[in-house]
């Protein structure tokens, strides 16, 4: 964005008073991010962009005491006046929601603008995901900026995906309208090690001149200096207070996480709040699901949680305004000031977070928590009725695991969760019987069959192994989330109920499927890409609350039942992981077969 | 600047310790501008980047203890580590020094990064006179950035000066090297306005992604936020505490200045230390004088004084590095991290800010207040060679102010100073005696000749009139630093002395004269643009020293005697200005005739 010379020609005539205001916003408590001060204050603005300020403080800073005239007087009531909030990194495909249906989750929480990375889609359907991600998010009431996914697929050679990202594409994105950088760099040990695909990558943002986001979890001392002096700038990956005190010394920029699932804020905050007001902090969600966000609210709530850790107000706005908006390079955005975008909330109580009224470009778009503004149609997008799960039904001895031998046992590598809430996955060897030339687990509880499915074109990319303590019982789950790669991953104590939830998603275009004794118990549809459902939150949530109760109850009771099937095949999360080539064991990057000869 | 694809590649091996270190600094304690903390460190540089920070902090953040090799080791002998200083707003021809000789001055002082608006010499040689100054400081040891003069000449009518530039000229200046952005936009009536040629050059800028320098004394209100809505994001000429906080709370950057005459900090920094760290803060010299250079030195000067003021070393250092760099969106300057520029300061005590050692991209420039690298030569400029004095000898009657009448009197408008200090003049009506069609003046000992004569090749362009309470007794005094315009301009209580004074200027190219009774008693010969020495610093000093000692002599008592008689044509301070063109009053903005009917 930024303002033609036009606009700015008709913002200076209105600031002056030569045209009237659209409108006027009075009786306010302004949250000066600037400053860090509160004072009584009223907006002036016109045509999305605020013209002017006009502040009311006791110390007679206010020396223009004119009238100012407007089509429209909005009355504050007294009320906290903040810039919109940013998101600094987040995946609105985690929302399961188009960016219209997330629009209309997130703006009554006062989140007025995003900076996205579509790399879930992106690794099932390339250039056209990510198209579709920017186009039917071009008219909408919030702004969602998008930054180039960088590393898709995320580990090249150990899946198969539906594409692979060099500079190429990269370069061509970044052309693309509010394409304003690179996202995520999550191969940070082939940034470091000088992998020519992501100097590549990295080469084509900083030659734009733009944002290269950062992610390197743990990463220290001098490799975290060596992955800094390539190009990335920020991290939202840390999960610790040392951590981030380093890498906020080093003047990465800290885009402090509250997500469903890694709610970071109560360990970095209090770790970095005795610094002196750090510019380098933002605040980010990076995977939110529709039921969180409905429950406890987006970037608001991890501003509320960030004063519950001793930010100050004015320091917690800041980095969710100001600084988010300069770390990325966008300079209209995150003040409440004159040629600033008019995005705006009014907010009842700064500890609550929760806006009475949000306002962007100037217009009223939600109200206590309700939008009041229709979402625009955005357009028909054939992606939304492609199913791109590309497998023929799937029989159910697909899901069995050949061994090498008709009879007798074999020892076999198996995936190994330690407890219920853990992503982490680690390596064992067991014994196992053969029957009929198939592993058989038939008399271990703890063990399930696991599968992952190319569904991107590739049926004969496909992999079956033995998986212990998932946490289910009796029956099967099959999901086409299925991070980063997205095939399609089953988790099943028999190979008829795998494929009946298997079978489910090939039909209806992907999701998340439950099935047991020969009936699907939950069945989540995801018809765009495997990954998002076309349903508002207020219809998506109760949804999804339905599937993960079905988990639950089939024995999935750690803190995000829906995680623990999507981020199986997460091979950048040691150790142990599985995808369409094979088992990966994570630490080392590379494939290991599933038997063995060792115990 | 910007590192290249290459130079990050080697950079993050000398990271990882692959390639060996150029240098080492160790038993630092490393200021640092990001948290505000101070805390033991070491530092390693490769070609002229930061490559590692290595903390040492008692909190364990430390946790990378590898030995870093090096080809040098520098002991900082527990001396502070800061980032070398910017000074966001500076006119190098204030000076009188050229950029090489400049850069001799303030490096020792720990100054590394300049952003310089070369207008000066833009009056005079247009294009060429930037092109000189851009050029001439291209391999200099320290980092000279340029902003696109934006106002030449300042008030387009009223005076006749080198060069004007348009949208066209500052176009074309944005495309060459090291310049980023628009300088000091002082037309800002004419930018609230909506003047054509204002939109056109600010839109340049804009349309460039580029920086646009703001000037706007005591804007207020309205009129501020419109200037701020046109496009302009910062501010010099802050002189009042209330200016500054209403500046700053608008989102403007402050460029606080303690310049040798303009002397701010100590009105603006009182007035908002009680704002929470506000990033829109740096701080500019804007004009300083050689001898001050030398007394009290540079940036650090203000560093100096923002602490004497009651900002921690931290924020001062922070805003005169980190938001400098910033604020001008110099990505790689202004702190002590990887990837970062090597310009760094080795500094004994943060209350003295005066530097024992100073790097610029990694190499030892100067120590304990001398430099210790020889600055390049810049190459050979006919510029410095070209006498831009473009006027013939001057005879005396050239100096008299001929009257309508042939005898008796007439009503003259005298431009009339108060009191010796000041550089604001008003308007005064005299009737005075004619003699053989002259004003005579040679009763009345409060009254000079004043004139000032097209020097850029129009001599028909020319105004000769009276001013009162100038301050010199008998003789003359002439100069070709005479802002913006820097036509000559002379004051003299006699034809005679005036025309001597005149046409030594004439002579050697420029500079300032003082003659008395038929003899020079002092001659500062300027002969690049008439404005600047090929002297360093150190025999200029001296020079200029004797040059005002010699005009105290003669009377001029106040702060500045140099300004004095360089700001009698400056038609943008109030009230009364004499320009080539005539009599300016300048709250009118408009010519005013000598003689009138009216007492």
């Amino acid at each position: 964005m930024s303002l033609t010379t036009e606009q700015r020609r008709e913002l200076v005539e209105a600031a002056l008073g030569h045209r009237k205001l659209d409108c006027l916003i009075e009786n306010v408590h302004l949250v000066n991010v600037f400053t860090g001060e509160v004072y009584p204050a009223g907006v002036g603005i016109y045509r999305g962009y605020i013209a002017h300020v006009e502040a009311d403080p006791d110390d007679a800073g206010n020396r223009d005491a004119d009238e100012l005239e407007a089509d429209q007087t909005i009355d504050g009531e007294g009320m906290y006046l903040t810039p919109g909030l940013i998101d600094s990194h987040v995946h609105i495909e985690s929302s399961m929601m188009t960016p219209a249906n997330f629009t209309e989750a997130v703006l009554p929480h006062g989140t007025t603008t995003v900076v996205t990375d579509p790399h879930e889609i992106a690794n099932v359907l390339g250039l056209r995901g990510v198209k579709y991600m920017q186009q039917s998010s071009r008219d909408l009431p919030m702004r969602q900026y998008i930054l180039a996914p960088s590393c898709v697929p995320s580990v090249p050679g150990l899946e198969t995906t539906g594409a692979e990202f060099g500079s190429c594409e990269v370069a061509e994105m970044l052309e693309w309208e509010r394409v304003i950088g690179v996202a995520e760099v999550m191969d940070f040990p082939g940034v470091i090690g000088g992998s020519e695909r992501m100097r590549g990558i990295v080469g084509e943002a900083l030659g734009h001149g733009m944002f290269v986001q950062g992610h390197c979890p743990e990463l220290t001392g001098r490799a975290l200096s060596a992955y800094l002096c390539a190009g990335p700038r920020s991290d939202h990956e840390i999960r610790f207070g040392d951590e981030a005190r380093e890498k906020m010394r080093l003047g990465m920029t800290i885009d402090a996480r509250e997500s469903s699932i890694s709610r970071n804020l109560a360990e970095i905050l209090p770790a970095v709040r005795d610094f002196d007001a750090p510019p380098n902090l933002t605040l980010c969600t990076d995977d939110k699901e529709p039921a969180d966000l409905l429950a406890e609210g987006h970037i608001n709530h991890a501003v509320r949680r960030a004063i519950e850790e001793g930010l100050s107000p004015g320091q917690a706005l800041r980095a969710a305004t100001l600084q988010a908006a300069r770390s990325v390079g966008l300079d209209e955005l995150g003040a409440v000031a004159p040629g600033y975008a008019a995005d705006l909330l009014l907010i009842p109580s700064l500890a609550n977070m929760q806006p009475a009224a949000v306002m962007v470009a100037g217009e009223v778009v939600a109200r206590d928590g309700k939008m009041v503004t229709s979402t625009p149609d955005p357009g028909d997008f054939p992606v939304e009725r492609e199913n791109t799960v590309h497998l023929d039904a799937l029989a159910p001895e697909t899901f069995a695991v050949r061994a090498p031998v008709g009879e007798g046992t074999v020892i076999t590598r198996v995936l190994s969760y330690a407890g219920d809430d853990s992503l982490y996955a680690s390596w064992e060897k067991r014994e196992l019987p053969v029957r009929d030339g198939k592993v058989d687990i038939s008399g271990a509880g703890d063990l399930h069959y696991v599968g992952v499915f190319n569904r991107h074109g590739a049926p004969e990319n496909r992999f079956t192994g033995i998986i212990r303590n998932f946490g289910i019982g009796e029956g099967a789950v099959a999901s086409t989330i299925s991070h980063d790669c997205h095939n399609l991953t089953t988790v099943a104590s028999n190979p008829e109920d795998a494929a009946l939830a298997a079978n489910a998603l090939v039909d209806c275009g992907g999701g998340i499927a439950c099935a047991r004794g020969g009936e699907i118990l939950a069945l989540l549809e995801l018809p765009v890409a495997g990954l998002i459902s076309t349903l508002p939150a207020a219809e998506l949530g109760p949804r999804t609350d339905h599937l993960k109760e079905t988990l639950r109850e089939m024995g999935l009771t750690g803190a995000d039942p829906l995680l623990r099937i999507a981020t199986l095949t997460l091979a950048v999360i040691p150790e142990a992981k599985i995808t369409d080539q094979g088992l990966v064991d994570v630490n080392a990057q590379k494939l290991v077969p599933l038997f063995t000869d060792e115990q």
